[in-house]
């Protein structure tokens, strides 16, 4: 049973602002849900999911979930198609920015697209990269859309957002590889253990700001005539490459 | 000036049922639209557009563009923010199954997402790859959300659709290589020059009675946790590697 008011808070964390004055985000479908709970059971405020869920999930020995009906699932629900269970969840507290030494991290500059920011943090997840720092100005990783795109890495990737060019030039003695339209060949590029990935904005790429203080710029070689490849599909190839 | 009646058939093309009936889809935006213009101007049969783009393409010297309002654009647009023109153009005709000797080929099975067949066509663009074969339940090509989404790339790459099983018995000497969640780690293969590559549903991955008819198994080595990858950023990383 679900009051009325409640579900218009539920909704609400739809906004960025209602997140962000609550330190909540919500998490939809059995998927993602399940991931969550098992890897932050601490971060999980409460469940809302229908019977089937309840009755198939019983494993995950969650005590805050709250039975609902398929209307009322569709009134907290983001989706066009409600997806059995939606999870209030504690935003992960990321205030200090991360350490870069002996790992891969990638840099988002002003990943705007939903959709894209969380098909990254799955393409890092399959590459073992664990960080990723963005542009102050990039999507919100608690969107709804992000957390959906991530397909339940947002539980194992850490997000962090900063002032980028701020950021970069605090880091010392750590390569940093720009991947623009032109630049050395990245599949002729060993692959690497430590170093900054940074991706730019898919119309504007990287902004000249930061891309003066980069070391090296790889580019992606292209064979036929498409003027720009999606953010993402980049992200991939470029993980592919180097990643160890 | 737009009539009722007009705007409303302009309209109907977003449904593939219509489509079909008149061998005609839509295109919107000055980008898509304009290397339409520029790469088939024997298949544009309408423009319609606001007065800034007619100004702004002069230099395309289409004799059937029409004049609308913002309001009248609003009628016959397919998306949620309308972007200055809309072209109906004639289907390419692709009755006949093509010639694969020689060069690289992609083969899709069933790719349903709009989304992710018009990027997977940006990216074969981007990669000199000109030709794909699509099983007969993949995405409609001039559905418009595929056609966004190739961003002008469907202008430059051919799309056919098959029985896969029937037409790949029918490719005698030729490789085909079926990307999979396991097989030999594509990081290491060399450039082909020639070649079938295989990409599967993304839930279901590549059907069995096709996997039985393929000489290769090839993998994107996985480092991470997630269980799977987009399958178009799973083209982009495999063509960035054999293509040449």
């Amino acid at each position: 049973m679900l009051g009325k008011q409640k579900a218009k808070y539920i909704q609400s964390l739809g906004q960025k602002k209602q997140r962000d004055a609550e330190g909540l985000f919500i998490a939809e479908g059995p998927k993602i849900v399940s991931e969550l709970i098992q890897t932050f059971p601490q971060y999980i405020q409460e469940v809302y999911a229908v019977k089937e869920w309840i009755k198939e999930n019983d494993h995950l020995h969650t005590r805050v979930v709250t039975e609902v009906t398929d209307n009322e699932l569709e009134k907290i629900s983001q989706l066009k198609t409600p997806n059995q269970v939606v999870a209030v969840v504690k935003k992960f507290d990321k205030s200090e920015l991360p350490d870069v030494k002996g790992k891969i991290s990638l840099v988002l500059d002003t990943i705007q697209d939903p959709g894209n920011l969380g098909t990254i943090i799955r393409i890092a997840d399959w590459f073992g990269v664990d960080q990723i720092i963005c542009s102050n100005d990039s999507a919100d990783v608690y969107n709804p859309k992000v957390v959906q795109a991530t397909m339940g890495s947002i539980a194992r990737v850490n997000i962090f957002y900063a002032d980028l060019p701020v950021w970069l030039r605090q880091q010392k003695d750590i390569r940093m590889y720009a991947a623009m339209l032109e630049g050395s060949d990245i599949t002729k590029m060993d692959p690497i253990k430590e170093g900054l990935i940074i991706i730019g904005n898919e119309s504007k790429g990287i902004s000249e700001e930061i891309i003066e203080l980069v070391n090296e710029k790889i580019a992606i070689p292209k064979k036929g005539k498409a003027e720009s490849l999606n953010a993402a599909v980049a992200v991939g190839i470029v993980l592919a490459q180097i990643s160890t």
